[in-house]
This record gives structure tokens, C-alpha cells and sequence, in this order.
């Protein structure tokens, strides 16, 4: 086990009705809350009124800003800090799934700074300190509920997606009420259930030798993912189900899995490219590339492949055949995204082979990218491929 | 699954030599320090010298208080109070296990305080705040470190053992460095190894039925367990193992396992009067009884007794006879906790039945113990003699 520093103190109010007092929860940390949102979801299905009814009961001064779309622009998160300066916001309450709380946490961070916010996701000013932030949230995916990250989009030169990971991220608390998930179209559903999935993967594909009890820990969110994606799909409105998957997204990313142990990403790092020049789904992108991926690496470590087949999909371990034994588990992989509804090839996604080259340069611009096998140009252009049909 | 509030604030510093950096730790929170600690242990194997160094490096004022013992006594908790008073302290160390933490735990609540610290364990007063509060870790097994309790024991009338919990109990950050356990003796250890077992399996018989995530997590940790400790045992210095035992030990106790379920606790409540009675090592009374209370209640839930038998101690699942499996389960356990040389009958631990009454009627002075089935008087008597030999 490797040595690590690891806290997540984000408080979690989990389960029915919870929304209904995130007004006593806000005033802890201040009067004045800017509200952010994204479009007219949470209006249409009355959570915009409960809250605001909740922020209003506890006598809160509220200031809104609405319109963040998936990808948060850096436009707006400016047009946020504006708003907070101006009306002298203590406090920020992000209601909607992780494009909201990602630009809520780069409004956060922008307020203490004289400069461009930006400049934070350029590394050219190191994060100190955000605003403090508490989280209503409405899509169990990118887990930014209570991870330390935050990813923003500049499209003014190019389409620019960069994350910026810091302790003062995570935020002060989450309200999850699981019920809030029961109106989420089932392609969202499912991609957001592939990003949960796959924040577990990148952890779960390590070069550390002695990791058991985070290996089980993987493998009891993963095996729980695999029982309820498929449930939830079918029974919109089975509580039980909606809660697991919620729950598991919060501790599939709020870093305790990845205690102890070296970590991957490479799955990430190629479908983000995917997203930049597609504006593909980031969960779709993920179910084409997750298993490409590890068709490409697997046998740089067939023993923990084999393992993640018997312990993860419950592959029967053909112990003469471990080659045979690891495939089965990829192969159970692609086929469980493909039945939630995901693409699992470029083809699938109705994007051509056209672009590979420049994506896997773009994708290794800064160097070769994944920790459990380093990709090269080269690998990124050879895994492209194979996902293309 | 049930509604819940959940927050681990507590920073963890875990790995080879992060006590070497502890001073720096401490000195975020305060400069002046009162320094607590058990007996000579840490003065022969050199931490104390390791921390008071790194201390004195951080240009910290340094108070000193050593002498916990087993199961605190308030005596020296008082004592704790006034030092700090006087000193005025700022943030508190505990060097040691769970009865230094939770000796410090207590000081740190009763220096906000002007009345006598006991009154809190009365649950006369409520408890607000805590001194800042770390803890550098020499023993795997209360979970302490990250836990939202103190128990703390009053010897002036009769023996009484209190315990107390609150969200500020929790400690600010956590050292945690596997080589420290090194020395353990091997009673030490396998006693520590069943009271983190404990805390998983007092979480894991539950009646709430939709607890997938949690019910696997648990699992997790029991297995890496029922793994790890016998290794431990066989070889005192091996750090992967010992690195494994420790982060278990936190992940047991720190209240993720029991997030949105109902827990049980009644063989916490049969062992208490055990060490009450015969002065017996914590540990050690949960193996006696653990084993006994689910022979006692398996049969309220055998689909619960078969998962665990199968899902954490590999039983093969005999479906015609589910019983059997249970049952199977059961034995193991014993059997596992035989093998770590714990006592599992009170004729291993060399007490009679003469005062089985008695226990009984103390364990349930405030009513019936036991989430999991509810143990009056005469439920506990029957327990208690299932256990004689």
C-alpha cells in the first residue's frame, strides 16, 4: 500500500424529502446564497420551488444564476464571481448534477482572485480557498458532489476542457434525495451510471501490488452498479435502486477508492476527445473507449484482468486459460454498456474514423497519458481504431 | 435503504513515517500542545522522541500527560482539563490507541466546559465543540481515530463505562503509519482485529433490506480481514498486511458501513459487562460473544445468516438446507477467532457463570440492548450461558 493523505468532509443528507430543508443547511455558512442551475428541468419538476420555499423559510437574501449546460463554460462561471462580488454572496447552493456544482466550484475559487478565473485551470495560480458551497443534487455520475475536482470548458480559442483538482474543491455539503433521479431520461441514466462505473475502473487498474481491501471496496461499488444500472433502467421509480446507484456514485469519486494505490485514467483522457470533437456524452464516450482500452493493455497484467472477470462479473476462472478468463470479463464489460443502451463503437455513436490522428494528438499533448499503462500518440491512434466499429 | 446524515471530516496521513511530519500537522491548529499518552510503550520503541522532535521542530510550546491506561478513567481526563486550562492549550495530540484517544476526545469537550466533564457521559449537559484534536495511531481496533465516540470509564461508585457521541468528537486528522503496529504482542493484535470485525458485523446484521452497497462494503472489510490477520500474526512485520489491518480498522468504525441501515450492537452490550465484571480486554469478550449472539438470533433472519455465511466466509450455499449454512457460518467464525488464540467461552478466558444474573441485569439497566433482535433480561442470560464453556 502506498502512503496517502486522504480526507473527504463533505456532510451528505441522503435520502427522501432531504431537499426540504436545504435552507437551515445554507444559513450555516452565511445569508446571502447565489442559487445556480442549469436549464428548466428542476423548474418543470418543482424542485426549483421547493428550495427556493426551503431558502426562503430560513430567511436567506437569494441571488440566481441559472443556464449552465453540460460542459460548463467558463463564460458563465465569470458572470457568476461578478454576481457574488457584486451582491456580496456568501454562500453558493448548486442544484443539478455535475456541470452545475463544477461551475459552482469555479465561481467558488474566482471570487478570492483579482484576476481571470481561468488562470486557476491554466496552473498559472495555484487554488487556495473556495467560497463555501453546498450541493443539491439531481444526476448520481460525475460524483463532484464530494470530489476535490472541478472541469470547465473555454471555447473562446478552441474548445479547451480543463480539470483542476484541489482539497478546498470538495464541497461543505450534499443534499441527495434519490427520488430527484426518477425523472432522468434513461440515456442519462445509464451514462451517467458508465461514468460511476468508470471512476471505479481507473482506480481498480493499478500498479500496486498490495491493495486489497481498496480492490474489494472497487469491487463492492462496481457488483453494485451491475445489479442496479439494469433496474433502474427497467423501474424509473424503485427508490431502493435510484438510492444505490446514487450513493454509489458519491463513493465511487469521492477518492477513498483510490486510497493506498497508483491509478489509471487513460479511459478518461481518450473519451474526452471523444466529447471535445464529437460533443459527445461523456458516459457514451466512456462505454466506446473503457473496453478498447483494456483490450489494448490487458495483457501487460493478466492476473489482475482475470481477477476483475471472477470478481467483478463473476466469470468462472479457467485457470488453464487465464488469456480466455480475462477477455470474458472484458467482454462482459462491453456487452453490460451496450444493453444499457450505450454505444460501444465510433460506429454506434455515428462518428467516422476521420479524426483519430488529430484526437490522439490532441489527446497526448502534454505527454503520454494513463497511469497503469502509459499511452503514446501511437496507442491513443491504435485504441481509436479498434473502436471504430 | 433509510435516510441519513453522514460526514468524516478527519484528515488521514497514512503511510511509512508520517509521524515524522506530525509537528506540522499540529501546528495548523494551534501552537500550544498538550501532549497525551499510555505508559512507557512509546518511550521504548522511540515515537515519542520521533514526535516530540517533530514538535519541537514546528516551534511548538509543548504540555505533557501520559499515563491512560485501559479503559480511560475520568480521574485523569479531569486532570487533562485543568492542564489545559492552566497551559491553555490550543489543540490536543493522543499518541496511542483507542483508550488514548478517547481519553483525549473527553478533555477536549470538557475544557469548554465550567461544570465536571462526567455530566456529559450523564447526558445532563450537551456536548458543542472540541478542541482541535489529532492523533498519531499505534494500535488498529476502536476505529477511534475517525469515530464520532468517546468511552470513558468512572470508577468512584461502582465501575461505570460511558459512552458519549457526537459529530465534533470526530479528530481533526489522523497519522497513521502501519510500522508502528510492528510491536504489537500478538494478543494485542488479534484483539484489535476482532473489535474492527465487530464494528463491521454490528453494522452488517441489519434489518433494512435495501442496503446492497453498504452490505458488500461490509463484506469487503471483513474479508480483507478474515485475510489479513492471520497474516499479521504469522509475520509481525509485514507492512502490506499491517497497512491493510490499519485502514480497515478506520473504515470499519468511521460510519460509512452503517450509512442508511439500521445496526444491532447487542454483543458490544454482552461484552461490556464482561470487561466490567472481569476486567477482560475488549476484544477478547466479542470473540466469546459475538459467536453466541448468532446462535442466539440467526434464526429472526436466516437469509441474512446464509448471505453471510456465503459472502464472507465462502460456505458453499447448501439451498435445500439454509439452515445448515447459517449455521456453517457461525461456526467459522468461532472457529477463525479460536485460531487467532482469542478465548471464545468463558471457560477460555477462565471465568465461571456465577455471575451471569448480574451481567444480565446490567447489560439491560436502560432496557433491551440490540438493533438487530431486541435482548431483554432473560435473553442475555440465555446468551450468557451458551457462552460457559
Amino acid at each position: 500500500m502506498r502512503n496517502f493523505r486522504f480526507a473527504c468532509p463533505t456532510e451528505f443528507l441522503f435520502g427522501k424529502d432531504t431537499e426540504q430543508n436545504v435552507g437551515a443547511e445554507v444559513k450555516k455558512y452565511g445569508k446571502k446564497v447565489l442559487v445556480h442551475y442549469g436549464g428548466g428541468h428542476i423548474r418543470k419538476n418543482g424542485l426549483y420551488d421547493r428550495v427556493m420555499e426551503s431558502l426562503k423559510e430560513a430567511g436567506l437574501e437569494i441571488t440566481e444564476l441559472g443556464g449552465v449546460k453540460a460542459n460548463p463554460d467558463i463564460g458563465l462561471v465569470r458572470e457568476g464571481i461578478e454576481l457574488c462580488k457584486k451582491e456580496e454572496v456568501e454562500v453558493i447552493l448548486a442544484v443539478g448534477g455535475g456541470s452545475v456544482i463544477d461551475s459552482a466550484k469555479a465561481i467558488g475559487i474566482g471570487v478570492y482572485y483579482e484576476g481571470d478565473v481561468w488562470d486557476f485551470f491554466l496552473k498559472k495560480v495555484p487554488v487556495e480557498k473556495m467560497m463555501p458551497l453546498g450541493v443539491v443534487l439531481t444526476i448520481p455520475a460525475t460524483g463532484s458532489e464530494a470530489s476535490n475536482t472541478t472541469v470547465v470548458t473555454n471555447s473562446e480559442n478552441g474548445c479547451l476542457k480543463r480539470a483542476l483538482s484541489h482539497s478546498c474543491l470538495r464541497p461543505d455539503f450534499a443534499v441527495m434525495n434519490p427520488e430527484l433521479t426518477y425523472s432522468l431520461p434513461a440515456y442519462q441514466t445509464a451514462a451517467g451510471g458508465v461514468d460511476i462505473m468508470s471512476h471505479v475502473l481507473e482506480r481498480y487498474f493499478t500498479r500496486e501490488p498490495d491493495c486489497e481491501l481498496t480492490d474489494r471496496l472497487c469491487e463492492a461499488v462496481l457488483r453494485t452498479m451491475i445489479k442496479q444500472l439494469p433496474v433502474v433502467l427497467e423501474e424509473p421509480e424503485n427508490y431502493g435502486a435510484r438510492a444505490e446507484v446514487m450513493w454509489a456514485g458519491t463513493i465511487a469519486h469521492n477518492g477513498i477508492l483510490g486510497t493506498g494505490r497508483s491509478e489509471d485514467w487513460g479511459s478518461h483522457m481518450l473519451g474526452h476527445e471523444l466529447s471535445a470533437f464529437y460533443d459527445m456524452t461523456h458516459g457514451a464516450t466512456l462505454a466506446i473507449m473503457i473496453p478498447c482500452w483494456m483490450e489494448y493493455v490487458y495483457q501487460t497484467d493478466i492476473a489482475r484482468f482475470v481477477k476483475y472477470a471472477v470478481d467483478v462479473w463473476g466469470v468462472e476462472n479457467d485457470v488453464f486459460r487465464p488469456e480466455k478468463t480475462a477477455l470474458e470479463g472484458i467482454h462482459k464489460t462491453r456487452e453490460f454498456f451496450r444493453a444499457l443502451g450505450m454505444p460501444v463503437s465510433f460506429a454506434d455513436a455515428g462518428i467516422g474514423a476521420d479524426r483519430i490522428e488529430e484526437m490522439a494528438e490532441n489527446c497526448t499533448r502534454f505527454g503520454a497519458v494513463g497511469g497503469f499503462v502509459k499511452l503514446e500518440k501511437e496507442d491513443c491512434v491504435r485504441i481509436y481504431q479498434t473502436a471504430v466499429s
